[in-house]
């Protein structure tokens, strides 16, 4: 390569999806799927984002693969649904036989929408009510149960059934969660998820005298976390709960899942990350040990990967508008932020970017990276250095793919964005950017006479 | 009243629409505006948000009091549709004759929907865009710049276009902020909104220069603030700018707005709060000796409530699921949360809530109130006393009329609530519940051969 790019700069093309291009012309230009970003803003308009094809292929790959490598026994893999779920995800997942994660009615419905067989779709959520567990019984191959209350409603509306039940799994809340945000910890004491050990117990009791189809365990102890070793201690309390269960009701789950919640490098400071490879030896061979340890049966390992699978395919495109200097800070002020992307106001996220072109100007300092919206908590970035950024100018931020239209709002009008799927030099429209108009399609008028 | 209601339940009644009623029937049963919430529940179902119409016009008619009373000048108060902006409340805002706060094109269409007569039309934003100052150019009456580089932009379009121009107020900086959640301060001088006191003076002169109808002068220093006194600097600097401008541009500005952002109790605790009239008194008091002072003309005195005018008004009615104990909490699991309401996610916004009915019974310990998604942010409430509560109960919360429906989101598949008017013994719908179907009706399927 003839350029000579700021290693600063440079450190961060490792964040991008794998078919991220560096071309010469322009100064440094990024190319994602053989396609130029500029003309991607350009066409679409920003925000804008953009879903590398190659990415979410290869990032399976790897996890099929590791799971081939690591486990001896049947193995399979739940797309998280709440990461980032549209029709065409959905597709996706059905090319590559996945099951689909999905909370609760909403999601129910896409998935239907999109065709995914009902063996494939699997329902989360720690209080679905009666709409949820119907579309459940409805459409669902496997429904996660959180809790006794559940249980029962369950029991109640699967006794009025003529089709056949869901498989059930009984979610274990297994007393310790892995080291993330206290946001996206699931697993401690006092989380308000699943079942305590007990109580678990207790479930497997009243499924066998209900008839129920119970096949599984599933246990989430946190969401974006980098080092497996938490997993170890769940994994045992789940083994531990399944010998007993298989001594007291001579019953054993067909399938574990221990969850999904791999976490991701967002920033250039998080490289190196561990490998998913790590993280999936770690439970396969904690999970073969423990269970030759206890003589209970290897059962179908499933895993939920979400972020891990998904974040790292997308990129999220933004416009600078104007370029600001206070007492100290360059300010780039974008036209998207806190209504496409809350995580670094919900969660301190700390996320990259780069310039799509001019990548070979040298860098002139820290920038603050702030969004349109009334408020200082939509600040995207804060102290990242940049080189000088002129006013239309486009932002690419890295690892943009999961999180972040799925908890979109349309806070100060925003309208949400478009999103494309970017497959071998071919960009299509995934979501089409939502129209001023889609934000009082719901409104009715004041009733007459008041 | 014959009924025994728990004083640390009876001490949340405050927090509530000014029509709400204690029933005596069901052991204490709440009705607003003479609408039995439990039936407004059940014919609308849940996550069910309404608003209480004379809540508003009373707490208007408090704010225009206080100007009358406080400010010998003209006056006027602009509503922050930014708090909660639909069609209804855009037409509520023009019986009244107050303007509407937009912020860029999207809230811009909703007025323009709504039919709110261009003079009442005022723009906001940190970053607006080409199609912002275009919908701005064609929709407001008056348009709030907030940098230099806005400004060149404005007077490159201002310069094609044929009919009137909006007038034009400039965004000061002024260098400090309120006590509030870091997230809505805006004031203070790191801040990404508005000009620097130099550049403001700058402004002024550029916009002599390009015959821009410069009008005003606004500055806001953060959201949610109880105390007024960080207004009195702000207000001298704003004032020692005027007086500046008057003699170095012979300009003085015929509006000045000190924005809005004057906080609500949220929570029991947070009572006494002081009233929203020792906002406006201080405001009026300091503006009026800060004038006669420096010999500046005593400009229009705008003012710009959003939260303490709306959020009062809205209630959020949540039914219980599962009720949950692990080892130190007990748990209601509601049908809402995190999605409607990501208020205490973002700004560890403290809430209280009430049962609807039962209010007679004894207070049994704290509860954590948890909405249904797939994440521990998503808890409304932790450790509020409640009665002992059972699963199908609805649950008030309070103070839910602000930043709440217009920060929603689809997240794990929600759909955006119902949000009612009630007026008289009447409700009516301001905005539908989502469907399942809104959730994927701007998807496109994966592009054939994908």
């Amino acid at each position: 390569m003839g350029l000579n790019i700021p290693p600063t700069l440079a450190a961060r093309l490792p964040l991008f999806p794998t078919t991220t291009h560096l071309d010469e012309t322009g100064d440094g230009r990024l190319t994602i799927a053989g396609l130029d970003l500029a003309e991607l803003a350009r066409q679409y308009g920003t925000p804008l984002y953009v879903y590398d094809r190659a990415s979410l292929d290869a990032t399976l790959a790897r996890y099929q693969a590791a799971l081939q490598t690591h486990y001896p026994g049947e193995s399979g893999i739940t797309y998280a649904g709440k990461a980032f779920l549209c029709l065409g995800i959905a597709q996706w997942t059905q090319q590559h036989g996945l099951w689909l994660d999905c909370t609760g009615a909403g999601e129910l419905a896409v998935a239907f929408a999109a065709g995914v067989p009902r063996p494939k779709v699997l329902v989360h959520g720690v209080n679905k009510n009666q709409a949820d567990l119907s579309a459940a019984l409805q459409h669902a191959g496997t429904l996660v149960v959180d809790n006794l209350g559940e249980l029962e409603r369950l029991a109640a509306l699967a006794s009025t059934q003529t089709g056949p039940l869901p498989d059930v799994w009984l979610r274990l809340r297994p007393g310790m969660a892995v080291q993330t945000h206290a946001h996206t910890q699931t697993g401690q004491e006092d989380s308000k998820f699943g079942f305590g050990p007990a109580e678990l117990l207790q479930a497997v009791g009243l499924c066998l005298r209900h008839d129920l189809p119970l096949t599984g365990l599933h246990f989430h102890q946190g969401s974006h976390f980098h080092d497996p070793a938490p997993l170890a201690p769940a994994l045992d309390i789940a083994l531990d709960l399944i010998e007993e269960a298989q001594s007291t009701y001579r019953w054993t789950p067909q399938v574990l899942s221990p969850g999904g919640g791999w976490g991701v490098p967002y920033h250039e400071d998080d490289l190196p990350h561990l490998p998913l490879e790590t993280y999936v030896q770690f439970i396969a061979e904690h999970l073969v040990a423990g269970c030759q340890q206890r003589r209970v049966p290897l059962p179908r390992l499933h895993l939920e990967p979400g972020r891990s699978l998904v974040a790292q395919a997308g990129v999220a495109l933004y416009q600078v508008g104007s370029v600001k200097h206070t007492l100290n800070r360059r300010w780039l002020l974008l036209d998207g932020g806190l209504a496409d992307n809350p995580r670094p106001a919900l969660y301190q996220a700390r996320y990259s970017a780069l310039p799509i072109a001019g990548l070979a100007r040298p860098v002139s300092g820290p920038a603050w990276l702030g969004g349109p919206f009334c408020e200082s908590g939509d600040v995207l970035i804060s102290g990242l250095p940049l080189p000088e950024i002129q006013p239309g100018e486009t932002i690419a931020v890295p690892v943009s793919g999961a999180y972040q239209i799925s908890m979109s709002s349309n806070y100060n009008g925003a309208r949400k964005p478009a999103v494309l799927w970017l497959e071998d030099g071919r960009a299509s429209l995934l979501q089409r950017r939502q129209v001023p108009e889609d934000l009082y399609s719901r409104d009715l008028p004041l009733p007459p006479g008041a």
